[in-house]
């Protein structure tokens, strides 16, 4: 397996959890032929409320595992780390021969292009934080207003599959609720096109609600379109991998990708890497460690 | 400062975030005249969808700078460390001169007691995947049962200050609701103790709701009485440690702690280390790091 794996050069697709798995839904549907590797950090995930430094620490070993998968450019499909480390990766790991690339850019182009001059942007705190969403609005254009709120609830709701239930038509009310005026407003999370209908029944009338994943996916094959050689046809496989219960991240996956995933393969850290780690089962009880 | 804080030989109170204050209030009711040193790792908060290495990382990270602040002894106040991590931390750091003690055989104890034969235990998914607090009441009782529940979204509600809400009363009877015919209710996580009304409108008739902070902080007078010199006398002070945002921090742990806090003191990893690091902002935008 690992010698038919190597000889292909897939699309790495990164995200702290299953989230990422709704733009890669979008990426497939764009370029099915391709291959494609997920990478889901759930082990560790939520990243949301994450100081910087370890989110960086674990962006790293991210996307080194999935370089080491034969990537040869990785989409950063969470909107937390494109926010706060994606140009720390793009000067580490980028070059003539590897490439990061990821969704902060195309969000704020799609939203620009979309508004009629007030964007509310909506996301974990850690990425509302850092105000890259509204630097990159204001580059585009200096007269377009930018209003951001934190929802560190809903990505967890989602990960409980309580997107259908009041509750969670409750909690995206409250939030959407906190916006003035806006007319267009950017889900700015992986999880949230999950919540796609709540939002779409709660925000006023006139109020268009953005899932940026598809403009990702377009970006990403006018990108493909230049750099054939770093995404080369394959033949639409998919491999995921993921850092936390594998059992778990097939089930509730599949919500988010639309499609039943294949085995998910287990990674670890292992010396301050991430290494696959097949057959790894979950630990009960108290651990002690040498 | 550093002088006079050196001096002291407070007791360290350890949590994932700000739950712990909820059993720092009732040390604090039993034993006021001792020092307490609280740290809360807010930065990484929260443990319980972790796996279980991170959760012996942070743990070692955050027991050793208590230690660095003059502890001679931490009560470890999150039951996701408690149940997952406490025999390592006892391993690895216990000695005549040096304890660390946890929360889930106090818990047990307490629900042992008041059982009729049938108890539920609520908490995160990690201190529930672990079964440690089952495995403790087994070793008191054989004949009584205990089911688990794992209740991802109650302790992110609490720290959104959400715990008076329709959407935390919704959250807390979809949770309880997957228990049957229980008579009592081990509130397995220190968040929960916010949504204690919550849990007592929607318990069924005859249920009885446990915090176990009153019984941790009483098994804690009883060892005291015991080990003072581990414990010493002090004069009734308060510092608190977070890794997180240090506003936020004292706003919100008010709430759990059922007074003002002190001006908190950030730490943050360095090295591998937990360190104190004043007057530290929080970055914003793309962090580049050499």
């Amino acid at each position: 397996m690992s010698s038919s794996t190597t000889s292909t050069t897939p699309v790495g697709v990164y995200d702290s959890g299953f989230g990422g798995l709704t733009v890669l839904r979008e990426l497939r549907r764009e370029l099915p032929q391709l291959d494609y590797v997920y990478l889901g950090d759930s082990g560790r995930a939520p990243y949301g409320g994450r100081d910087v430094d370890t989110v960086l620490d674990f962006a790293e070993q991210c996307v080194e595992r999935l370089f080491g998968e034969g990537c040869r450019v990785v989409v950063v499909a969470c909107h937390t780390v494109s926010c706060v480390a994606l140009r720390h990766l793009q000067q580490r790991y980028g070059s003539a021969e590897r490439r990061v690339l990821g969704v902060t850019i195309p969000a704020a182009e799609a939203a620009v292009a979309a508004t009629r001059g007030h964007i509310g942007f909506i996301g974990t705190s850690r990425t509302v934080a850092s105000h890259t969403f509204r630097t990159e609005v204001r580059k585009l254009s200096a007269s377009v207003q930018v209003s951001e709120i934190a929802a560190p609830l809903l990505a967890p709701l989602v990960e409980e599959g309580w997107e259908e239930t009041d509750i969670a038509r409750l909690a995206v009310a409250r939030y959407v609720g906190q916006f003035a005026e806006i007319d267009t407003l950017v889900l700015g999370c992986t999880h949230y096109p999950l919540l796609e209908r709540a939002f779409r029944e709660v925000a006023p009338a006139g109020v268009q609600v953005l899932n940026p994943a598809p403009e990702v996916a377009a970006r990403f094959a006018a990108w493909r379109a230049r750099y054939a050689a770093l995404a080369p046809e394959g033949a639409g496989r998919l491999r995921v991998l993921s850092s936390g219960d594998v059992t778990r991240f097939a089930r509730h996956g599949a919500r988010f990708l639309g499609e039943e995933l294949p085995p998910v393969e287990h990674v670890g850290e292992r010396r301050g890497r991430l290494a696959l780690c097949p057959n790894e089962t979950e630990p009960t009880g108290q651990i002690v460690r040498e």
